[in-house]
């Protein structure tokens, strides 16, 4: 049986049901024009992450405002994008598997599609898939810039495999996947700085070795929000792959600028709306939003505009707000959570409630976007 | 679209998809009939959590083997219940809201229904609801028994709101509900049993005012999966709510039994089936399944029979495995995770892959169910 969504599109702001992810939809439209604006005027190619909002009613505005693309990091998200209208999707990740790899080519009839390697067998399959299917696939050979998860060394071992799938009747040599993961939530600019100039370094001579072997590198593609301006300005990379700059966790708000100050190019523009279920004692409310509506794996949520209230304790399906007690919500209220991590929380929901006008007093539900490819894990 | 599920029944377990949420049959049913034959021989009525599995295929099951219905926290939880079959049903929570206890009581039309409450709003607008759809409610009254959650003091507070259920209509006064929820991942014998006895403590005495006020407190209901030895025997509770028994999560086997071994009442019957999509170097190995795969909010993933290999700093969609060089898996292995925390885990997930034989020669996939409450969060 299909699920009741939270509001239907006209209700007003009080209406939805909690708790709810809801998208503030003025600021994400601010946020979708000031990253327009960045990579423009710095003449960089945007790939946006959609392993961020699994949607692609949100792919197709980011590519109305100049995205060449999309990112995600599964088949079946690559699926959903395809379907939905996106014609140009990298899959920033290893494939493994002759099921996995048939639908990626698959979508290859209608879609232009890359994919990572870093292994040679990785190459050979993707090759074979391809070939299975009659189409051309994009391959990037990923080099571990110094996340220390998946990546080919940079150098030598970086250029075997591109010349491998140079080889190929039916692969793409596209370029190299430069993504420093862990550089992202680093909180200090020196820090950030210092990552992705050993990450560009790598990058840049991974790419000079790649030429010395007759092989041009057309895409350096990586970069995420945290450090989306370093790799921008260093000259290697010529595409980001940005996702959160849309929404802005409260993890990412822990980041600081050169200045010191927060970050604070993005704002703020997605929530969960909790409900208050239970206020047992002054300086303690309940709140309906638990472990399943909010991810707590970069630290837990924090209310909007309620200062001196604090989430803590998380349970599945509850939430303990602790702290001042003149500023703690009453049982029946209703507030805004930022998620820690905005990727995880949008994939615990099936519906975005879109609402126009969040913070002013007509506030109302514009539309209902679904999380098309929530839970596409395979 | 709809997604592609990780497997078909027929199948033979090495060609499911990864990642997958696997359920070990055959564990399964012998915790099943464990949890029965404990209940049965303590003549204590077993109402198990269905915010564990989100399933009317494992709820039917339980009832079968003797459950006298299901717990939920969420009116759409109730809902997926009711529709799959279940006629018995506690929302072991505060429902707020006219919306939702309008979804409640109209299922009260086709099945016994209850509900908690903590003030008396809940009371009134609990009633008011039954009045509008003709229905009547069961109403438990939640008392604070040490988790510092929901729920009244213990003593004249529960007796004032349980007055003014029996003075309602439309809703009959049907027990206390006193869960402790903290106590149930305390790590020693010892602790649990003083938590559980101050628990058993303020339930008694509520029950004695209770009846001091001429009210027949018919049940006490509560515990978890590691407390309802406690509960059971403490002679108080008449109905517990043990959830996790079926699945035995990776913290759950943590705790202590009172000789100090692992608690190893029951076994673990549902994991992650994860599958290594790189390895960079011989002492890391990275898999499929991350944040979006397994929750991690009490603690990570644990390799099952992997001894010397760690699950270790999850991603969205990766999880790095760490350890012995000579255990590490493949490129293109798989292999199970016992989850951290199967409520929220399960949550993440369209299906249960359910496989006879699982750890035998002739492992197959005889089922899939669907999690059919998944994303019932209001």
């Amino acid at each position: 049986m299909p699920l009741s969504p939270p509001a239907q599109p006209g209700q007003s702001f009080a209406e939805i049901e909690t708790p709810a992810l809801v998208l503030d939809l003025d600021a994400f439209e601010r946020n979708l024009v000031a990253m327009a604006a960045f990579t423009q005027a710095h003449g960089i190619r945007l790939r946006p992450h959609a392993k961020s909002h699994k949607s692609p009613e949100i792919a197709l505005r980011q590519i109305a405002h100049g995205a060449v693309g999309q990112c995600c990091q599964k088949a079946g998200e690559a699926e959903v994008l395809v379907a939905g209208g996106v014609g140009d999707v990298l899959v920033t990740n290893e494939i493994v598997g002759a099921a996995k790899l048939d639908r990626l080519a698959r979508l290859a009839r209608s879609a232009k599609i890359g994919l990572c390697v870093d292994h040679p067998d990785g190459v050979r399959e993707a090759a074979e898939a391809a070939a299975r299917n009659d189409v051309t696939l994009d391959v990037y050979v990923e080099i571990d810039v110094g996340g220390r998860r998946c990546g080919v060394a940079p150098g030598e071992g970086a250029v075997r495999l591109a010349e491998a799938i140079a080889r190929s009747n039916t692969l793409r040599f596209a370029g190299i996947h430069a993504y420093h993961g862990s550089a992202q939530h680093m909180r200090s600019i020196d820090e950030r700085r210092e990552a992705i100039e050993r990450a560009g370094f790598a990058a840049r001579n991974t790419v000079e070795r790649l030429s010395h072997a007759g092989l041009k590198c057309e895409i350096v593609t990586g970069a995420g929000t945290g450090t989306h301006e370093l790799e921008t300005q260093s000259g290697i990379w010529n595409e980001i792959q940005a996702g959160s700059y849309i929404f802005m966790d409260a993890d990412y708000a822990r980041n600081r600028q050169a200045d010191g100050t927060p970050f604070r190019t993005f704002e703020h523009s997605l929530f969960v709306l909790a409900g208050v279920m239970s206020k047992p004692v002054p300086d303690r409310a309940i709140v309906d939003a638990g472990h399943k509506s909010a991810a707590v794996d970069s630290g837990m949520p924090v209310p909007f505009r309620r200062e001196g209230v604090i989430y803590t304790k998380p349970s599945d399906e509850h939430g303990v707000l602790t702290g001042d007690p003149i500023a703690m919500p009453h049982r029946g209220d209703s507030l805004l959570l930022i998620p820690g991590h905005c990727d995880p929380t949008v994939n615990l929901h099936d519906w975005y409630v879109c609402v126009r006008g969040l913070h002013g007093p007509d506030a109302h539900v514009e539309a209902l976007w679904p999380v098309a490819a929530r839970g596409a894990l395979i």
